[in-house]
């Protein structure tokens, strides 16, 4: 692999890369409602095939995967996972149309595409594929095997992953898992990310019932006074789940997590030397984060301990102006983030128990499907490729022993038994959040960085 | 005035009566929203220029009141109050659309008009002109010289009226003050209230700021780990202002609350006898009242009791499947109903003083216009002739001290300095939900009451 005359064919092609990858994110593909995803996990399919590959859009309960493989022969083997589908935009305000494509010049990151998906993360998959095709156009084939994972559902919280990876285990096996990602941070800092952490989502709502309530709809809001109030009865019982500084109060919360092994330990005082608070209060809209905390203490916090978030909560009126309104029904929306050694059904089953000990059966809970985290150790062989690649073309990364969100590497590490690894130059920002972005120049540097870690990869 | 010819005019006349009626609920009058406002005030002038009467839309800060006089040449005066404005029908689920005055067969209570407003209230309003037509129509001329006060804002507190009393008081004197409304309940009992609650309405919202939390925009969820939430700081703040039991934990709210007065004691002893739970429980569409209380406690706390009243609350995500987010604002509306001694701007400053109190007056809070309640002796000659009117065609009413809902007859009250009723035959229900009604039979009812009441006021 002739890198010199490879990242001239990707600098040569960047405009036309550009405009695949625009391509990729214009097409709609919200696995929360639905539109687009055939055709967004066909255009994912085409691309495998446009490489010489085979490739299926292989059916599930939900959404499909689009599974394929391109073999080089080549003696090692690298399974490529991603995902096609992205965050919903209702309710959103944007600078431009979320499905638009359009590159605009962000005041404090440069020309950057703006849209849904363009971070997390159908722009780094398109990249991915630009880096492929380079490589062929200037090499004649890989220089490794690769296999493709790409599911529509990890915004859903990956639910028929599972079932696919147990189903098709012998054909994913390979010698990693690789996750492209743009891992700059808005300053230019790769950051390299060893692991995530696990996620249960679920859904609670409280109506009107044998405790009393309206039942079945909202009634004139001068019957507060002698009719029970579904929201009251929610919010007493959330408030005993968080006291008011934010320390979850559901018995036996805690138990499973398990403080920062001595490797993890060890890349926590190494980080805190140039973890920068700041940059990540910019990131997240903040003044101040919720802990007193300083350093490897606050980083401890943010990456061992478990969350009990409210990603939304309504009921009864919410429109202009007045109305007076008893509601029969309040739902919330929320998840837990795992943290190391926690398991969904453990939480599950505690956040139940807490219900029916504050006696509050009653409160329906919809789980969603839920994963543990997972971790690879820095030492692994796909890790060492991804660090040297940071190193040659940009410098040394900052290590974290995992990211603070949620993806489903358990099964690449537990069921695949195969160590995992994620990243590559670029930078992005506001996932979930409108006006979500990619620096163009992060792209360039992004597929540069790809190409270099099959190189290293390759190599090893 | 010949009654029995004018019964026999009205049942004449029904068929137009109900077509009038209809037409009035045909067009939408949201005041929280803007549409078909003036052209239902335009409606109600026309009414009652059609009654030879002079009628003028009259400006406001907010929506117009129509304001007009019918002079008999009669010694005593009713000042007639109404409203043309309705709730809004938004996100609520209807048999039939809301503004289409259908007609259908209800399981429970038989053929009635379906509509937002015929019952709360442009169904009595259209009732009181069909009923003024065929007096005149009969008799040449109304027992009594009537004037008009017809507001838009009654459904956003009735915001203007005050400034509008204040500005006409001369011209809107009168012996009493009358408000057109089907009072039977779905037994057919009839109900005549001697008063009305006040209310305040507010809104609080929480966004994060100098405390923490996302300051302009929802953030990827997994930040909810050292970025504060917006929506634990709401809940938390508001479960401190009513606890579990649906007890009001704000310092001295109670204070201001007055017992029954020795007349309001003897009425709702005498009501404690024939009130039924079981039909309010049934309107209410609840199992249980939140009190286990019977009878008089039962009533004392209804209508003695301020509420603190969740009608809506709303922030983060709400659409269908998952997304994790740590929403940046949550808001929520709420009211409290003021009891007898209240004033509203007592209960202002108590909520503001509560919130600083427990460190939170970084919750923004806004107060809609209030008002405080109002009530008439059941000894005044206008009751009187209800009380009468209504044992004649009916049979023995059952007197209630005062409704648990608001209107602010303070200003016929305090302002005008005269005494009020409201009332009449007729059935209707579910204002402020899907589906309200009235039924066909008690809008034929209703009109005979209004006719008698007329007679009788009269004739004191």
């Amino acid at each position: 692999m002739n890198l010199e005359r490879l990242n001239a064919h990707l600098d040569a092609s960047f405009d036309r890369h550009l405009e695949r990858l625009r391509e990729f994110v214009r097409q709609p593909s919200i696995s929360g409602e639905g539109a687009g995803m055939q055709e967004m996990a066909g255009m994912v399919r085409d691309a495998i095939r446009g490489l010489g590959g085979s490739a299926d859009v292989v059916a599930t309960p939900g959404w499909p995967v689009v599974h394929g493989a391109i073999d080089a022969g080549r003696p090692k083997t690298l399974l490529l996972y991603g995902m096609y589908d992205v965050q919903p935009v209702e309710g959103e305000d944007w600078l431009v149309p979320p499905f638009a494509g359009e590159i605009v010049d962000l005041p404090e990151v440069g020309r950057s595409i703006v849209a849904r998906g363009v971070y997390n993360t159908k722009g780094p998959l398109a990249g991915l594929f630009n880096v492929l095709q380079s490589i062929q156009a200037v090499d004649g084939r890989l220089p490794v095997n690769v296999k493709f994972v790409i599911e529509g559902e990890e915004e859903l919280g990956s639910r028929n992953l599972p079932g696919f990876i147990q189903a098709h285990k012998d054909r994913l096996r390979a010698d990693a898992t690789y996750f492209p990602f743009f891992c700059q941070d808005r300053n230019g800092k790769p950051v390299l990310w060893l692991g995530v952490k696990g996620i249960q989502y679920f859904e609670v709502s409280c109506r009107g019932g044998g405790w009393g309530g309206p039942r079945t709809r909202g009634v004139h809001g001068s019957n507060a006074v002698w009719v029970g109030s579904p929201a009251w009865r929610l919010l007493h019982a959330l408030a005993t789940m968080m006291d008011d500084e934010e320390q979850i109060r559901i018995d036996g919360f805690y138990d499973d997590v398990a403080p920062p092994s001595a490797e993890d330990q060890a890349l926590l005082d190494n980080l805190s030397k140039t973890f920068d608070p700041e940059t990540h209060l910019a990131m997240w809209d903040a003044e101040r984060f919720k802990y007193r905390l300083q350093g490897a203490p606050l980083l401890r916090q943010y990456l061992y301990n478990p969350t009990l978030n409210i990603d939304g909560i309504w009921g009864g009126y919410t429109g202009p102006g007045m109305k007076t309104l008893l509601p029969h029904e309040v739902r919330a929306k929320m998840d837990v983030r795992l943290v190391p050694e926690m398991q969904p059904d453990r939480v599950r089953e505690k956040i139940l128990a807490h219900l029916a000990r504050i006696g509050r059966s009653d409160i329906a809970v919809h789980f969603y499907d839920g994963y543990p985290p997972a971790k690879t150790s820095v030492n692994e062989a796909a890790v060492q490729a991804m660090i040297r690649t940071l190193k040659a073309l940009h410098g040394e990364p900052e290590i974290w022993p995992h990211l603070a969100g949620s993806a489903p590497f358990y099964l690449f590490r537990e069921v695949l038994g195969q160590p995992f690894v994620m990243g590559g130059l670029g930078h992005g920002g506001r996932p979930h959040s409108p006006n979500e972005y990619a620096t163009v120049d992060g792209v360039r540097a992004f597929e540069r960085s790809v190409a270099r870690f099959l190189h290293e990869f390759a190599a090893v």
